[in-house]
């Protein structure tokens, strides 16, 4: 067998069996080998960025690597800003360059670009491979280290001809499964101390605590101590809904987040940063942990957080029962105009069971996350690197990973348009995600912005170049040119029944909220 | 006044007077500076990729560098796919990334990024502004390198800080123009030796000898040395039409090249690389140049192109008026059926004076060059780094150079998907650009590839990856959801219509022909 199939087989024996691709000439065996392994999936996108945000997508939800097929450094470059996401999230992703041949390189043909460089800046892990024998040993090194623990985006080079060259090796074996370090009983202890003491206290928890069983245990620390409990601002994976505790997530504007830790004097971190500010701002501290606050890690990524917090529950002395799961409650179905408050009530009313909500609403979308807090279970994911642009691919791939679980996509405007081809690959594999378009007609984040950072926002510059209006976008048109069933809808009742429709009917669907 | 504003004053005085710009919060008092220095035009783009594409495409015309403003690491990362092409066609651009506050950095916010590691790949320039009060200076070093000669991508990362705080420098004069260099006698003379010779001989034009001056003097050196006069396969701007000489174009597949080039002893390159294959395929060389064939240099890239032409003409004897300048001529307007013959006879009856075309057409495209060799004098765009995603974007900034000129856009269909939002900043803009989406639903190239490549094509999995059917991708659709007036072309004489009227109309419009 060639290089690509010994590839594609050693992925498919390790677990990774969907991939995310936008192959050209160097990738042609590759693509070739699909039907050799049809075990494989190929899951064409139009873009790389759609590539590499479904394939954060497929891993936050499925807990394992997807692969990715890009064409060489600009290909790679197409796909940047999704892997930026995805290394913050942490999530494994098998990111697949193709490059031209070994001996090609040298005659700087026009594709030929420094893809190692690239990859540095989104890369936990990069390998080229030198040769087809090589191919399958690096491809199970690839999955294990995108595997972790904590996961990352592994980069595998794979020039055209390792891949069209007969390989003499086969397949190779996977790699065995790493595990989460166990984290010491002396920090636990020395964590429990602080929760012991009686000044204020507070557990800010991320990553993998974020997930129903660190929950949990969280709450029963928090319930034991007195602490409060904290998710991170933009989580990767973030499990609530009725039945689970439910945390308040530190808010994105410096401000906010600041009231929130205000007095506390222990900031206990829970695979979490300690916090700062999402930007600098003239005047304003970088650094958002209080003057006087000692800050504690009991869990770094890579170690199991929710064993941890669990030692630390039975440390504090809480009752195994102990915790407050969030009580189900919907809000009613609303009627009437079309406001951010009916927008949030009409999804917390029809919030199917164990949805995925992909969650790219910014300014449009705060008030979704009260209106479901006691919505069936679901999982929540969000912008973690800050590049927008993720929603509607990370979307695509959540849907892939979910099987019949159903993906609510919240997508604001200007962050659509970055990705917005990824509404394509919805429509070509039938995948059932419900996108609201969440049209403001602005980038109002920056309107927001440009005067926190306190520059004079005065000008019809300015605010020309924070405008999406003139001409105004037409997202239904857009959909529907990418063959996505889409609406508008007129009031809050009938966003209430549209997404009610698209939650019981298989395949995609839009709907253009105009706020 | 602040950094910013002294950087924006430092670009105007330079000569930079567009900005192609996604800005984000770091870039709030750049963005907000835009009022204090009207005569910097800010256009908003939707994507990174278009600006930097938008920004190609207007220094191939204007001769003079743009600006880009993109939002840190991940923005970079979305245009860098244009920027590769920029850095083929040696266009200069002054792109500029925000960046966070110089002491934010340290804290690793979700956006921080190995910006300097991204921008290596494209950049033949690299600074990052330290204080506010050294942006001017660096701003107009960033001019000077961007536009060499020759030209390149020179990357300023302005740190948030840098723009708000107060500069006591001002503004920075503009940096000295660089000239190109003269071509030594010496190489002149060894050309005319080699060409004087009994032996086969080629001239292969790139870069600066594309343009009318270089193209009239090769054409006196080929009429009297009998040298065959061959341009590089992708030019950065080709001059053509009636009454400029013509040249042909080294193929796209190596075999063509390579027929081409079959029995030439004599290749001279003239600001051009040494052939070689786009790709690599098994069994084929990468390096075009024939065995026997001696290689020699006459022109640099940054060397005086065509003054080293006029000096060759003269020393192989050639008379002042000698060359074959392109006879006007165009094909009759088509009727009937819709062919790439007829599409290609539609632009040639109907391409106006002065117009630029931005090819991204592709395999859909073969014809147009034939059909147009004889109309009205016009400039050619192609895409120099093989990075798919530049046709819409450049066609943009290339209209915002081009002022009065009509700028027609060739632009296939997988390709468009890449940076389609291009046309929205084409509607708020107001350019006029025609384009002609060439919808053959497919990666019509990568069928084409996968057979030269010796892949074995025959199964369905590796078919749905180059397909673009299923859905197919109605344009129409898509660009009215953006703003532009769009049609379909249903037969050669609606063709040649719909171009007239849109060749006769200020604004974007665009024409889908399904092939």
């Amino acid at each position: 067998m060639n290089g690509a199939r010994s590839l594609l087989s050693t992925l498919v024996g390790a677990g990774v069996d969907v991939c995310f691709a936008n192959p050209g000439t160097s990738e042609m065996h590759f693509v070739a080998a699909l039907d050799e392994v049809p075990a494989l999936r190929g899951v064409l996108t139009l873009f790389e960025g759609v590539a590499t945000g479904a394939a954060d997508g497929y891993g936050r939800v499925a807990g394992r690597p997807a692969a990715t097929l890009l064409h060489l450094g600009p290909g790679l470059g197409n796909g940047l800003a999704n892997l930026h996401n995805a290394r913050r999230a942490r999530t494994p992703i098998v990111n697949i360059v193709g490059d031209h041949a070994t001996y090609h390189t040298r005659y700087d043909a026009p594709l030929e670009s420094d893809i190692a460089s690239i990859a540095g800046a989104v890369s936990g892990w990069y390998r080229s491979t030198a040769r087809a024998d090589d191919v399958a040993a690096d491809a199970a090194d690839a999955v294990a280290a995108a595997l972790g623990p904590p996961g990352c985006v592994a980069t595998l080079v794979l020039p055209a001809d390792a891949s069209w060259s007969e390989s003499t090796q086969g397949p190779c074996a996977p790699r065995p499964v790493g595990r989460p370090a166990t984290v010491p009983a002396d920090t636990v202890e020395e964590t429990a101390k602080a929760l012991r003491s009686s000044e204020r206290s507070a557990l800010l928890l991320g990553g993998t605590a974020l997930r129903a069983e660190g929950l949990r245990a969280a709450s029963r620390v928090a319930t034991a101590s007195g602490a409060t409990l904290l998710g991170e601002t933009f989580p990767a994976n973030l499990e609530r809904g009725a039945g689970i505790p439910a945390v308040d997530r530190l808010g994105y504007f410096a401000e906010m987040a600041q009231a929130q830790l205000e007095g506390v004097s222990h900031l206990v971190l829970v695979d979490a940063k300690s916090p700062v500010s999402f930007f600098a701002y003239p005047g304003k501290p970088s650094d958002l942990v209080p003057p006087d606050c000692t800050v504690h890690t009991l869990a770094r990524p890579g170690e199991d957080a929710a064993a941890a917090l669990d030692a630390l529950a039975e440390a504090v002395g809480a009752p195994a029962h102990a915790g407050a799961p969030a009580p189900a409650s919907r809000p009613e179905r609303p009627s009437g105009v079309l406001t951010t408050e009916s927008l949030a009530a009409a999804i917390g009313a029809t919030l199917p069971e164990a949805a995925v909500v992909v969650d790219e609403g910014n300014t449009a979308g705060p008030f979704v996350s009260g209106a479901t807090a006691g919505a069936p279970r679901h999982d929540w994911l969000t912008l973690t690197g800050g590049a927008i642009g993720l929603g509607l691919p990370m979307a695509t791939g959540a849907a892939v990973a979910a099987g019949d679980r159903p993906v609510l996509c919240l997508q604001a405007d200007g962050s659509a348009m970055y990705t917005l081809q990824a509404l394509w690959t919805q429509a070509r594999e039938g995948l059932h995600v419900t996108t609201v378009l969440l049209s403001n007609r602005s980038y109002a984040i920056l309107n927001i912005e440009l005067h926190r950072v306190g520059a004079d926002a005065g000008g019809p510059q300015a605010r020309r170049l924070l405008d999406l209006s003139d001409p105004d976008l037409d997202f239904c048109a857009l959909a529907r040119g990418m063959g996505v069933p889409a609406r508008r809808a007129e009031s809050a009742e009938d966003l209430a029944a549209a997404l009610a429709a698209s939650f019981a009917e298989p395949g995609p669907a839009l709907v253009e909220v105009v706020l």
